[in-house]
């Protein structure tokens, strides 16, 4: 068994959406070696730091949060795909190259893994990629992006996906995984009335049996 | 494949290691749909509330931090031992009855999955427990409380393991989950630099395949 970590780590200086100050995590020592007996920390940080699932909620506002999610839906098969030489953003003309069929949770791998523009003009998704998408009847998608979307009228992208009820698992780093099927495990912290929670999500892949 | 979500539910009045005030989760909102065209929230939590992982930081001053750990450890088979009519604390008695080999990664079921005793006199694991524990050269050990122990003098239970490389799982509730052999999934966030870290721990079972 082979384990991807897609996440990516949490701290202070790490790439956070359009560069935007609230979104920085702070961690704070409550207790250390001098102050008491145990070290203890405490950590403040908006529910779209860092690799995380947004609920319909955070679009819609009648939309669920986060622990209404079926875990089914974030712990399945899924196809990433590479689409690392496209520029700009992902459309319809990318995605029908791919095998896409209803059920399926798909993991979007696109330059974002490669280069330092996470904060910046980052590759998302466009309006006629989700729609197509949603007509797939895909259960999920994920993307190497702080957002699917980056300045999209209404978020468009969002509303769409999140309106039909599709997972959209953001803040992945790809960069070690090849195009292929692989085993996702993407449940989130179970964070009671909130509109997206933190994941450490992985990856895994069954290796083959030596002979 | 059946999931089994082990995890705590997170907000503000769920239960907190001995009612600790500073304990209790505070999710604010950021934006909402009168403030702004979106929902956010930002979460204030100690990294000791619901489940969590403790990293040897916790209680060594030169422990390693939750970051380091290896997923490898906490992605693995696991045993679900249940001790649910055991009063008090779990001690080597107990798990003398079980079959722990070294590698093993053990779940500790105990009444608190089924009575209102987290803030309180929970069932913890005592020293010669974790001394047995160490002995057999288990890789992590998972219970269904907030504390691994209770009350113990320097904290001679969690030192014990910490100071193995033990991986401690804190938080579980195993109330719907039977002795059994599982596949954990138990990645937390990947904080930098903190000594504990949230995680949405789940027990998959492969079912078995109808003729």
């Amino acid at each position: 068994m082979k384990i991807y970590d897609i996440s990516m780590s949490v701290f202070y200086d790490m790439p956070v959406y359009k560069k935007k100050a609230a979104k920085r995590p702070v961690l704070n020592v409550e207790s250390d070696f001098i102050s008491g007996a145990v070290y203890e920390t405490k950590l403040e940080m908006n529910m779209h730091t860092g690799t995380h699932i947004d609920a319909p909620l955070h679009m819609l506002e009648d939309g669920y949060t986060i622990d209404k999610l079926d875990l089914k839906k974030v712990i399945t098969t899924c196809k990433v795909f590479d689409f690392k030489h496209v520029e700009g953003k992902i459309s319809q003309e990318h995605l029908e190259e791919k095998n896409i069929s209803a059920g399926d949770f798909i993991i979007l791998k696109t330059k974002n893994s490669y280069e330092d523009i996470l904060e910046g003009e980052f590759i998302y998704l466009d309006k006629q990629g989700a729609e197509y998408l949603r007509n797939k009847k895909i259960i999920g998608v994920g993307i190497d992006a702080l957002g699917i979307e980056r300045a999209q009228p209404n978020h468009e992208t969002h509303t769409l996906l999140l309106g039909e009820g599709i997972v959209i698992l953001e803040g992945l780093r790809l960069k070690e995984v090849e195009e292929a099927e692989y085993l996702l495990v993407a449940a989130p912290i179970n964070v009671v009335g909130a509109e997206a929670a933190p994941v450490r999500a992985v990856l895994i892949k069954q290796q083959a049996v030596p002979l």
